[in-house]
């Protein structure tokens, strides 16, 4: 008698392992400053849960996004005296962005920066808050690269710039005094380019600054779930990053690693230092990549921060800003050298 | 006219600030190890949502408790070929836990290890099971102090018992060759005892390691709230947790630093690693024990790991608990030396 002779009905499906967590209130937290309370405190973007349907739709919205963006890094740079100047390298638009104080030896540096912005916001100076934070803390030139983005420019396009002016850069400076950051969309970009850089053979930076790095740009990791609507800049994986994801993936499968590089070999990359916060949307990410670093040998230090959500340890000038910034400049001081 | 001419009516009382966090599933992720999915899908314990509301009453639960974590630390011991052996440390019950193999020249060394259960659970070979872990890891012998607890003994028992082991095995021991760790209550345990030794002006430990430290006592950081639910081990500060902190306090304010040892000052502590999970109850107060230690000029390390709630870096045989455990011994390694 075969399994056709009779006619059980098909044994119950598993229901999909996990919980469901019921609503609940989340207060703002006495154990932040009091910066860090009203930015927990603000309300959620709009832009978050943006479902642009065209390109015309698409560039709009990156306008208004990226508008509110440069008026704040002018407000930064204004506020810390760091200055910016826009310069090609090698075809490849980049802004030089230099504090008021360079320490001794620190004009030698080169620091690459790859701004956020889920792979569509950040253009020109809406990309240049983090490179001026991290100009001034460390009191070194930062060189920001304005890479190439969709709708017009997908993947591969933005690695390709980078790594150009990277390899550019390497003409005239000292791997061993040269790091390359970069958060969120950055933060990713930036691993993605070490990867890429390995395929060819080219020296590496001698340090990382990966900031809640965009490093899978699937949902897959916990805290995408686990943090959806607690994180209060980011809110949900299920809106505008979901769209830029396939967006800049152009029909490219998403774990490839140059796209999402947790899923690359990690191992020979330089000493890095990840920094993310408890409500972060990828905070399951910065601890994926701090975890996959070290079980590939290299050095790799996290830094958590107190009720904070995605990339808002850049929040200046909330005290958590600066101390998140000094471990930043501590751990170039480090591994750069003067 | 004075103010009291007027009758308005009192200005409307802001809303406690914050947001309300919608229902959500929430899957077992993809991103761990089979042996950790099924931790993470493991349902909530009755235990804690226990309300006892007298000393009989604690007393069955803390059996209860005891009973099942006897025998999962004797599992645990049997599989790994870990000894332990009551003695007795200057009147306090001690246990000495020897892994299969000791490496050269770790017999030297001083392991004290603060067991975890809220100040109430882990009595006896109850307390055992993360002295093997940290034992068989880090090949060195282990003193486990069995310190005494409430209903019968609340704080400072057990402050003062530690502290006495400590300085009674000091009088044998090189303290660059000796650490202090736990976990839960025992990492904040541990860190009470420092902060006690620097009053007493007592050699302190060359390393310390704080898993999911309850370094304070009081429902306050972030994660207590945003994690509720979402930790499926520790799974709410109000259950028997709240009533535990009350008993071990013993009409105590929870913030004396003693008792919530975040809130002291700790300059001058050892090198120390921290170690968490993204879904921790208690990742918050990991996040700033880490950040406190940094301000003050401690080398300390912060490693999270990924969907694991409080303890749960301790699931063995899971293999982000040998991952967790190999990073303590390489940072005992480091700083006690062979």
């Amino acid at each position: 008698m075969n399994s056709g002779d009779r006619s059980d009905p098909p044994p119950p499906r598993d229901p999909e392992p996990g919980r469901l967590i019921p609503a609940h209130f989340l207060p703002v937290p006495a154990t932040v400053s009091p910066e860090m309370q009203k930015v927990i405190a603000a309300p959620y973007g709009d832009w978050v849960f943006a479902k642009p349907r065209n390109v015309a739709e698409w560039c709009q919205l990156i306008d208004g996004y990226d508008r509110q963006a440069a008026e704040d890094s002018r407000a930064i740079r204004g506020a810390l005296g760091v200055s910016a100047e826009e310069i090609s390298v090698n075809g490849v638009r980049c802004h030089r962005v230099v504090p008021h104080v360079v320490a001794p030896g620190n004009d030698r540096r080169l620091l690459v920066h790859t701004h956020g912005g889920a792979y569509v916001f950040g253009t020109g100076e809406a990309g240049l808050s983090e490179a001026a934070l991290v100009a001034h803390f460390s009191q070194s030139p930062v060189l920001s690269v304005d890479y190439r983005m969709p709708p017009e420019h997908p993947f591969p396009a933005a690695v390709e710039d980078v790594a150009r002016v990277w390899q550019t850069m390497l003409e005239t400076h000292d791997r061993r005094h040269a790091a390359m950051f970069g958060s969120s969309a950055g933060g990713g970009l930036t691993m993605a380019v070490v990867l890429r850089l390995k395929q060819l053979g080219v020296a590496l930076p001698a340090a990382l600054f990966l900031g809640s790095p965009w490093a899978n740009i699937a949902k897959i990791a916990d805290s995408q779930f686990a943090n959806d609507r607690t994180d209060n800049l980011m809110v949900t994986y299920d809106g505008v990053l979901a769209d830029s994801s396939k967006l800049y993936a152009n029909g490219c499968p998403l774990d490839e690693p140059l796209l999402s590089p947790l899923g690359g070999d990690l191992s020979g990359f330089p000493p890095s230092i990840i920094t993310t916060g408890t409500r972060d949307l990828f905070l399951s990410l910065a601890a994926l990549t701090h975890r996959k670093l070290r079980a590939s040998g290299v050095e790799a230090e996290l830094h958590v921060f107190e009720a904070v959500s995605h990339i808002q340890f850049l929040a200046f000038p909330a005290p958590e800003c600066a101390t998140a910034m000094t471990e930043v400049a501590r751990f170039f001081d480090r591994y750069l050298g003067q």
